[in-house]
């Protein structure tokens, strides 16, 4: 209160670093995306449940890549009461606390979905934001290898529902596998984390760098062109034979049960989609993904786009990942004293629409922009009037709004009715007031469309650009100038 | 990675303290309303625009009730460049940051909504949560009250569009009205800004305690039945008389412009909904409506939902507020040390689900549980099967499942079926698998329906509960059994 006597002090308006506000194209795309996704998930029997914003620090774990040191990655802070609480940063963890904390009421198996904000308190760069929507689906309480596979299909049968066929691929392999390839050349142990995090690290760059490039990785180290050099995991050429044998699937010769038993587990999921009619053009064995989340320790699954896009070097590569998951047998059972299978995937939303975009997947805005009525005379009773054929408009389900900028002058309403892409204007001055009149102004130009179209002599001639109509008749009239003008579009679009 | 080799350590699972999980019952209910809310605001004209969850916590301000200690009410953290973030304590504060960031890209009048999570740092108590969900739309670059007319408008249509047609009111008043009245008995300025809260807490309760527990509110205080004594604003008997003829409306003598000022305010807003056919049953105004948050600047309004409720006490209230505001012509000029005019008002989304819960408007679950596939042989090959079938159903737009749980026993899959609420099982052992059939089992007994439905003899023999079709006529079958449910659902309902 008392604004009048307090001296404004200028702020700075900025966003936070690494935030970004959403354009109503983006939600309009994003909500649709988000549909289609969740009536697939819903067709699979999923349902959807939701954790708030905050955990318990303790309560999500550190299971981020890269996060070795206390609240690196995540955004924390103390409640009142000393407790430490955090933003989430996936929406896994959250869900195994829920599954842990209803444990008694929970039906097992348990098939739920979820989309939501997550956050990474990292350094904020191109297209690296510290807020992004992910949308995930979990199984938890099925311990078979054919929940992990109806994983597979249910994310290559999102990919096709958003018009993707043919343009991307499921590509399976496992956590056993991959520990047991490590423990095979002695890198089991507590002590060889570190080692074992840049083995995974090198093996995560096949695609980029190929075979050869790996194998610099694993040994010595390797140089790019700028000359930067990236110090590698010092492996012998046993170890690194071996890691190169396995990652070709070239004469490797597995030596721990872990691998055996993960292989087999592969080979069923394979056998499982097979028989499901999904094809390796959809749902592929490959041993060389990764994903980096600690916590996976079975079956992990990553959807990847095959389309070619130019990056930002001017070099085609394939647009890649845009969502990953895997088994988590570990995650609810921290909780528990007993083990809890559980498995699902996590699509990045935002990656995805970006995808979507770059091939025209997600259609233009199909939101009409409103019909605007103009304000001619300013007395109440004026505005009165305005404001009836607006809400008469409105109330008949036509999108509608009555001019509220301090322009005054007819040319500049049209302007604004202009630049926001208004298909009609409505118009009465005093004259059309005192016949009971109303004019309703065409705003889309014949010109804009009929360049596009061939035979439109006929259709052109029949538009007006402006017609008076009795106030009665408003709503009948725009109905009809409106359908007109999405024939017009139809028409132009073929 | 190496999970066999840790031990684990039981942790806690427990929600932070004021958060809560929501249930899919919840999801899918707040889902569909608020997709009727945004269908009113963009029939009105109105266009999506979000921003992050974070602002810096100098763009945020100082705004909420009660809260004149630094961080008090809002969660904040240190950013590493050590500038203090805070998480979004309602949408109206950021919006205003958006604008002023944008403000050359934007074209004004700009009317927008947006719906999401914001945040308040209070000490969580039954019903009152620290993380929920508000939807908002505003107006900026709209100084007239013709912008304050139509949200008021828009709430009402809102409520119409959820069912609440005769059940609420959009009571409106005006700050500045407000402001006068303070001025009147001397309450301006700087030093008097306490007491100016203390009186608009005593105003607040008018609906509770009347206009004389006011009366002591204004005065020494007031003892409740229970004894406990709340200090009053200490004012005067001629200061409490203007007070109250001000809210009586009964006699009160303006003698500040400000309250002139505003009544002819509130006058044109009258005038504007009535002419677009809004009486008084839906749109009033009313000089109790305060509003807490501190930026209101003018025209302040509230959406009451005025069927009663039984509270805590066994006492029968009206339901009371779902939403409100007002104009903040401050908040955007904060960054642009140039005026700009704005208006707009919040929705509390779990507050108006709890009222159209009370009210039965939501609906029950319309989402159907899954069909259930029974898991007879556990071998890759049985499996596959089972999946193939799932796959078809689901292909076919059918929601179902295979049992992906651990139970070999036939009757524990019926059971998870039935307390999943599945309305078919389907079931191939070694003898049907034989002679390429499958049975597709009915499990919603005819007996639940029968007891509402009178006429039923004919339709309920009509019905078997298990039928055995060839594999190639399931997805065919399962949609007739279905079919038959739906009209059975249908026939129950009446």
């Amino acid at each position: 209160m008392n604004d009048k006597k307090k001296k404004p002090q200028k702020l700075k308006a900025r966003l936070p670093r690494g935030f970004v506000d959403r354009s109503a194209a983006d939600i309009r795309a994003v909500d649709g995306m988000v549909a289609k996704i969740r009536e697939v998930y819903e067709r699979y029997g999923f349902d959807p449940v939701e954790t708030p914003l905050f955990e318990y620090t303790d309560a999500l774990g550190k299971f981020l890549p890269d996060s070795d040191r206390p609240n690196e990655g995540v955004f924390s802070l103390k409640d009142d009461d000393d407790q430490w609480m955090s933003l989430r940063y996936d929406l896994t963890a959250p869900l195994a606390r829920h599954v842990a904390e209803n444990f008694n009421e929970i039906q097992l198996p348990y098939r739920t979905f979820r989309a939501g904000w997550v956050f990474r308190n990292e350094k904020p760069g191109p297209g690296r934001f510290r807020q992004f929507m992910q949308f995930d689906a979990d199984t938890v309480g099925a311990a078979g290898v054919q929940a992990d596979a109806e994983m597979c299909m249910m994310m290559a049968d999102t990919m096709e529902a958003l018009g993707l066929k043919g343009q991307f691929v499921v590509r399976v392999n496992n956590r056993k596998v991959f520990d047991g390839v490590l423990d095979g050349i002695g890198l089991a142990g507590d002590d060889n984390a570190g080692r074992r995090l840049t083995v995974l690290r090198a093996i995560d760059k096949l695609d980029k760098f190929g075979l050869d490039g790996v194998k610099l990785l694993l040994g010595e180290g390797r140089k790019d062109e700028s000359g930067d050099f990236t110090k590698g995991a010092g492996l012998g050429s046993d170890q690194i034979a071996s890691v190169l044998a396995y990652l070709a699937q070239d004469g490797y010769e597995p030596t721990s049960d872990l691998y055996t038993q993960g292989m087999s587990e592969l080979d069923q999921i394979e056998a499982l989609v097979r028989a499901a009619g999904y094809a390796e053009d959809r749902i592929k064995i490959d041993p060389s993904v990764i994903r980096g989340l600690e916590y996976y320790t079975g079956p992990v699954f990553e959807a990847e786009l095959t389309f070619p896009v130019t990056n930002e070097k001017g070099e085609s590569v394939v647009f890649g990942s845009v969502g990953g998951g895997g088994r988590y047998d570990g995650l609810v059972s921290r909780f528990m004293g007993q083990p809890v299978p559980a498995t699902g995937f996590s699509i990045g939303v935002s990656r995805l629409m970006t995808a979507l975009k770059n091939l025209g997947k997600l259609g233009d805005d199909e939101v009409l922009a409103p019909v605007v009525v103009c304000v001619m005379d300013r007395d109440v009773e004026a505005l009165g009037r305005y404001q009836r054929f607006t809400q008469t408009l409105r109330h008949a389900g036509i999108r509608a709004e009555m001019y509220q900028g301090n322009k005054k002058n007819f040319g500049d309403q049209l302007k604004y009715a202009d630049r926001r892409s208004a298909p009609l204007a409505i118009i009465q001055g005093g004259d059309e007031r005192a016949q009971g009149l109303v004019q309703i102004k065409d705003l889309i130009e014949g010109k804009r469309l009929s360049g596009e179209i061939e035979d439109n002599a006929a259709w052109r001639e029949a538009r007006v650009a402006q017609v008076s109509v009795p106030e009665a008749e408003l709503v009948d009239k725009v109905r009809e100038m409106l359908d007109a003008q999405r024939q017009d579009r139809d028409r132009a679009a073929g």
